[in-house]
């Protein structure tokens, strides 16, 4: 019976088995796109070597996916929200005690510790390499990948603005790159260390010029 | 009689001739080894494919660099000090007027003005994308061509700590951060424009925090 009725689903509304066995080939298909990224690197990753090594055929990536750069991005949405998820704070959620400073050491923390799994390191660095020589793939990784979080740093930013704790005139969206960037090209580019000491100090020396005096 | 001279030149004192047929030969090696790495990435640029672009033997790279990491980043720093100086400043000189502010805004608009320029912008790119997945040429990459602009830097902070303009328990080496990193992130990441406004932004952000009060 289980079989026949995923054979045979109700139109827009598949059977239990239909969504367990789709979410079984999504995961199949995320794990073998940031596999294959990892080792091929991102010119040589096709929709057809991803189908390959997870076991599905072409046309399954194609009914969800329109590019190899989608699979990859929302492979890699899904690995980072895991990753957040149990490093701590709940992704897409920045924290509000009041104490900004308290506030943005917490994120950056948690982001530190994002960026020492190999589960997260390894596939992001595959993928940020290739955006910084392919622009329009560097692009689409601000806008789908980074987006979201700068918007919570300036939304935290401005709460703090209007908290009297942030000088009116600064510009949230630059201020931010005070606290991510550092910590970003120390990552990225091996420039120095990274640590919760190294970003704590980060958000110390930031808000001395941040704070209205 | 030139052809004698540079076929037998004295030992230890190459001719007139040689001398620049070596520095032609150097140039045309440079010029080969920037130019593959834009076409076909760092991984697939050999010394063979750089001896047969530059019109010269094998040989002769390996007479004067090791590997093609030798030669990519020398070629490299040749080029970071033609722009360089073609952007103003004398590479290796901080300006030290006695304003922080006025010398850090001067430092960074040729930055920009460095990685607005084409011959800069796609070379260094190709050999930053490689770094950022290849950790032993990343911090190649490091010691080489980034370190001495950071040592610069850490100078000139010293200097403005000493005349009382920056506070003492500052660590110089974190302080730059705030001056080359958001700079970096955008330009490497294409996460915002630059330009010389926005690292003016940042000089006077970044100060308002490391200035005693």
């Amino acid at each position: 019976m289980a079989v026949q009725k995923s054979a045979q689903p109700a139109p827009g509304k598949p059977a239990p088995d239909s969504t367990r066995r789709s979410e079984k080939s999504r995961r199949a298909i995320y794990d073998a796109a940031l596999a294959l990224v990892v080792e091929v690197g991102y010119p040589k990753t096709t929709i057809e070597g991803i189908a390959a090594r997870a076991g599905v055929g072409k046309q399954t990536i194609y009914r969800w996916w329109s590019s190899k750069a989608d699979v990859l991005m929302e492979a890699f949405l899904d690995l980072a929200e895991q990753s957040m998820r149990e490093a701590g704070p709940e992704p897409y959620v920045f924290p509000d005690t009041g104490d900004l400073a308290a506030d943005v050491k917490a994120v950056l923390r948690a982001t530190v510790d994002q960026m020492c799994d190999p589960r997260f390191d390894v596939p992001s660095r595959a993928l940020a390499a290739e955006g910084v020589v392919n622009e329009q793939l560097g692009r689409e990784l601000v806008a789908k990948l980074m987006q979201p979080s700068l918007d919570l740093y300036v939304g935290r930013l401005r709460a703090a603005q209007e908290a009297g704790q942030m000088r009116p005139e600064i510009d949230p969206r630059i201020a931010l790159e005070f606290f991510i960037s550092p910590l970003a090209q120390r990552w990225l580019q091996h420039t120095g260390p990274i640590s919760h000491e190294y970003t704590d100090t980060l958000v110390d020396y930031a808000l001395h010029g941040l704070a209205p005096r």
